[in-house]
């Protein structure tokens, strides 16, 4: 038996949520719905123009373990803070939840990464993340005891940002398969994908990932194409399972010649996205984990998106597995 | 005209909110509903049993400020946060919501305080707060033009916790009085007036206090009684004005010898209670500022404090005077 069901690796960020017009993306230059890289000076700028905010912690395979675990699962962690108040902040938080969580803080100099999200009253979240300490992630991070206990190592396509997480997530991929394990990616956002096209589709076609989750501009960025349905027909042949989220479309999980799509949970208001793709990995991944077939999967996945996306910040407080039991789905 | 309506004067206190059980409450010693004072190590041992949380700032008062400011009503705020991350958050909301505050951070001692809140299914929040850097607070730090400048100088009890606070809220009330300005309190907390029934008393028979806020159970401790209705008499004897909060019952305000019920907000599921009688505060004192009559003033309380419930955190997301103006209310 496994110790873990899944390992998530990730850029460790704390959340900074405000709300904000279209026009204040448009007089920033804030790209919407996109995450935006940022320096620490013009995150200094942002903060002074960022309306009341509030703080909870994110990043994307982040949330993604913390849905896991919500769920039941059983969950590991792998990211860089610093030892500073949010870093206290994100271990506390993750820990909370029920996931394994050791990576050494960085002690002395970036700060613990941050990400100033402003929520436009159309729900969207566009991102602007200060990476700080979180790029310290290396080789030296990974705990192969935990990768070779984890059913999936999943990891972000954001950690082609900083220099030497790659590193990282080859070492981790190659321990996982050499342990008999599988190795999932989320391809993160449509211009990460742009920066990196070309290694992702290595990871890809080379089997150094297995499971591939994107949302529809993802893949067609994937694959420069403006036709879902070419983006996947491609995706199935370079990796053996993928899941490809349409927001209120639902999904679609494509594996060999299965194709299952998938109805999005209906959601009263769109409060906030931030997160959505995290969860919808996390429920497909706790389903996965667990034996469930591509419909099942899916449909967890959906619940936990169509909860997150009806509050303020990227993990639900719902209890997960609750959630599912009451929906009939565990 | 004055440069502000209302300067609210109160602890600073940064927000961690979690959700729990019942018996979470019950198995670590806190008072349901009630605001728990903890010393740094309590503060500690809580929050490594606590869920993963979500960080706002908060503070009773500072939270009136915030309400205020979204009114369009002009708010200032005194309060004592540290000189570290939490602080700086703190001064980041208040200033962003157009609040102006610009108390000296305290440099060295204790941190910024913070108030961990446990919400329970039932929506009911339960504090434990840390007062840190906040108990600093005393009258070297009242801004007298600011006092002169604003129509009503408002109040946490709360204030009575700390030791020298005391002592700026009589200063800022005499100021305010020779200024021929109003000053008003919240009770704040029904063990907070029993712990300070005899001051508070002082306060509103030697009309250092002009208007008082409290829910009925904080009428309740003031008077030791069991009935509202004997509350009510007296509270309308020993101050100008005072309103009720009453829970999903309403309000009721009472002026000499006028009365006015004022009905709840509908609320169609309530979340967190935090925030729900700062908010009424700050409507009631955004339409009493303004020049309304009581039952217009306590309908912009209820309309506020209805809004703060329905979501997690003591500050409600929305704009207010965009939500008073669609429900007819401004």
């Amino acid at each position: 038996m496994s110790q873990f069901d899944v390992l998530c690796i990730g850029n460790a960020i704390v959340d900074i949520i405000a709300r904000c017009d279209e026009a204040f993306l448009v007089d920033n230059g804030i790209i919407k719905g996109a995450m935006n890289l940022i320096d620490a000076e013009r995150a200094e700028l942002l903060y002074s123009r960022m309306g009341p905010a509030i703080e909870a912690s994110g990043g994307s395979a982040g949330n993604t373990a913390a849905g896991i675990a919500s769920f039941g699962a059983r969950a590991a962690y792998f990211g860089k803070v610093a030892k500073d108040h949010l870093g206290g902040v994100y271990a506390h938080d993750i820990r909370a939840q029920g996931v394994a969580f050791d990576s050494a803080p960085l002690d002395g100099g970036a700060p613990t990464a941050r990400s100033m999200i402003f929520v436009t009253p159309d729900g969207e979240r566009s991102m602007n993340t200060y990476l700080g300490a979180s790029v310290e992630l290396g080789p030296e991070d990974v705990e192969q005891d935990k990768v070779e206990a984890a059913k999936v190592t999943y990891f972000e396509g954001y950690l082609w940002d900083p220099p030497r997480a790659k590193e990282a997530i080859r070492l981790a991929a190659a321990q996982a398969h050499a342990a008999g394990r599988e190795v999932a990616m989320t391809l993160s956002d449509p211009f990460c994908v742009d920066r990196y096209r070309g290694e992702f589709l290595e990871l890809m076609r080379s089997g150094t990932v297995d499971i591939v989750f994107a949302n529809e501009s993802e893949l067609k960025s994937l694959y420069e194409t403006a036709s879902f349905e070419a983006g996947l027909d491609a995706i199935r042949n370079d990796c053996r399972l993928a899941a490809v989220t349409r927001s209120e479309k639902g999904s679609i999980a494509v594996r060999g010649a299965e194709t299952v799509e998938i109805a999005a949970a209906p959601v009263e208001a769109v409060v906030d996205t931030t997160g959505a793709g995290d969860l919808y990995a996390a429920g497909f991944l706790a389903g996965y984990t667990a034996g469930r077939g591509l419909a099942d999967c899916g449909a967890l996945g959906s619940l936990a998106a169509g909860l997150v996306i009806a509050q303020v910040g990227p993990r639900p407080r719902q209890n997960l597995r609750q959630e599912a039991e009451q929906a009939g789905l565990m």
